[in-house]
């Protein structure tokens, strides 16, 4: 068995330790005589594993108690759907929605459906290389909410910044940040999170809302998309994603034996730094992000010919290193570094890209 | 490590070399170096993953290829609003709706939020224990659908027969009873189940539609609810929930191996006969519902004396047999006999109820 470093962008690396605790549970949780993937959502035992999971997120992101805490089912992209649902109202409400990339553009589109969209500030005229200055966005007086996405993983550009919107709710895309390093809640409205980066298994979803914005929802929102009805059921409404909130909360208790937050944002940093030091200091391979917008979490580069792309990924494989092609819409490389991805790999890429460029 | 025999309504029981099989895999998926749970869904090795298990269905379900499979997330409860808001077009649209318990009541009520809902018959009168006539019908000329729920796991109810509904199309919710006997899909416009049941994890519903039923749906439809764009797709619109797909797909393997659905059927309908004799031939045990829509895969019963009810769980606790309380609304007990649950464990359960009513 060779585990490789797993630069993924989503579903990404799992902690090797959550890995093994699955492994050895598989078919008898603590004594109960079953997989917890075998055991009714209805049980005391599964209710407890549920409730922990969400104590533990609590205390890891200090989720003050005015938030419901929602874990659901159909990722970012059907609450992409239940943002404007929720908190729209009506069809001519406005909501304003920052561009910055390709997901927060998936984000608004999806919103035309049930609102009337302004887009407060696009960086689309830079190709999505940096994020606009909040001076120079156009907002909505009394807009029903403002969306933005803190990082785009597919542009690798991340606000340096929380967006300052008064009264307006803030609501965000934290499906690549969340966990990484500590944020402030309190200043948010809502908080969603895909799970398949940072937090567990591909289908489940993470809602965080706060609770004065539930109630607002559309008479024709679908329940399973309904804030209000899924924080009143404890988001048992339907069966949930049993197994999965389940890797999640393991993958918070390994979270916490890391240190927090706090560590991670530390160790995330650091390991950014390495990676577009070696990028910048290198000559050869090249990131277009502006400096001060760079994300953490994922640093898509460049090789000088598109032509050497195949032999530098085909290299990578051999020496471990996998998943480390771009994403079609932009091409090129891109490695994810989500809290899973030790410094160990950072350090072996770094080492392997020196090694290409010697070769090349 | 002592696995019981697990009779929960869902999630449910997997089978015991599925299970091994994800164990022993947990850290490296054939040589991948990595969990199927961290693999990027649009990588080949995930594709191919997703493809098998789509086409090992097919195979099982003999599903005509003018019908699309989709494995999306939300469960059966997010398709009780997807099948008004991809077929009913309008508010206006009518649907029939059969009502023969706990399942079609929540489809139903769900629908109402869409279109106009015909309860074209319904089996409350009885409390639940057969299922109306179809010469009793009163359905609507020209309705959107007809939808009704093959099995109900609280009643213990199932249909037996598939209703003749000409040109309507017919939707069925198979959650529990998918896979476990031959069905003709032809007969249905949309098939969909829950997969915590007879398919694998929670967090994955598949629905089979046939693909003229494409294309129907609302313009504000959710894109994660909407069939047509899932199917263009490949249930890759957004990340699905990789791993239980995966999971699905094990389970399949592990059906084809016994038999497939025709096996299945068989071992199936005498698990539920020999439960139903030890009850009916008890004098002690009694299961209300009408022989001849008795559910093999859900059996409730109740005892004498609700004040028995504790110390009979307790006592099945201690023989390993485990989750046979029944549901809150109705009481009693219930013994879910899916694929996974062998007849070992029919036995089992005959046994200690015997005992136990020696005891009593």
């Amino acid at each position: 068995m060779t585990r490789v470093y797993n630069f993924s962008a989503g579903p990404a690396a799992l902690p090797l330790e959550v890995l093994e605790q699955l492994r050895d549970e598989m078919l008898d949780w603590h004594g109960a005589g079953m997989s917890v993937m075998e055991m009714s959502h209805r049980g005391a035992t599964y209710t407890a594993i549920a409730q922990q999971a969400e104590a533990d997120l609590r205390d890891l992101m200090d989720i003050p108690s005015d938030y419901a805490v929602l874990f659901l089912q159909g990722g970012a992209t059907a609450q992409f759907s239940a943002i404007p649902l929720n908190l729209a109202g009506t069809r001519h409400a406005v909501a304003d929605y920052v561009d910055t990339g390709t997901w927060s553009r998936k984000a608004l589109d999806e919103a035309h459906r049930y609102c009337t969209v302004n887009i407060a500030a696009s960086a689309a005229a830079s190709h999505y290389t940096t994020v606009p200055a909040q001076a120079s966005w156009q907002t909505t007086p009394g807009a029903a909410y403002l969306h933005y996405t803190p990082n785009e993983t597919i542009h690798g550009v991340e606000f340096p910044f929380v967006p300052d919107v008064g009264d307006v709710p803030l609501v965000a895309d934290l499906s690549s940040t969340i966990l990484s390093r500590p944020i402030d809640v309190r200043r948010f409205g809502v908080i969603y999170a895909g799970a398949q980066k940072n937090i567990g298994p591909a289908g489940l979803v993470v809602v965080i809302v706060r609770r004065d914005l539930l109630g607002r929802a559309r008479g024709d929102t679908p329940s399973t998309l309904n804030w209000e009805s899924m924080a009143a059921a404890g988001s048992m409404l339907n069966t949930p994603a049993t197994y999965s909130w389940y890797v999640a909360g393991l993958v918070f208790q390994w979270l916490k034996r890391q240190g927090g937050v706090e560590a991670m944002g530390r160790t995330n940093q650091a390991k950014a730094a390495k990676l577009y030091a070696a990028i910048d200091g290198s000559g050869f391979y090249r990131n277009p992000v502006e400096p001060s917008c760079r994300s953490w979490m994922n640093v898509p580069f460049t090789l000088p010919d598109k032509a050497l792309d195949q032999r530098f990924l085909e290299g990578a494989r051999r020496a471990g290193l996998a998943a480390l092609a771009g994403h079609k819409s932009v091409g090129g490389m891109r490695a994810s570094l989500y809290n899973a991805m030790p410094m160990a790999g950072v350090d072996a890429l770094v080492e392997y890209m020196s090694e290409f460029q010697r070769l090349s």
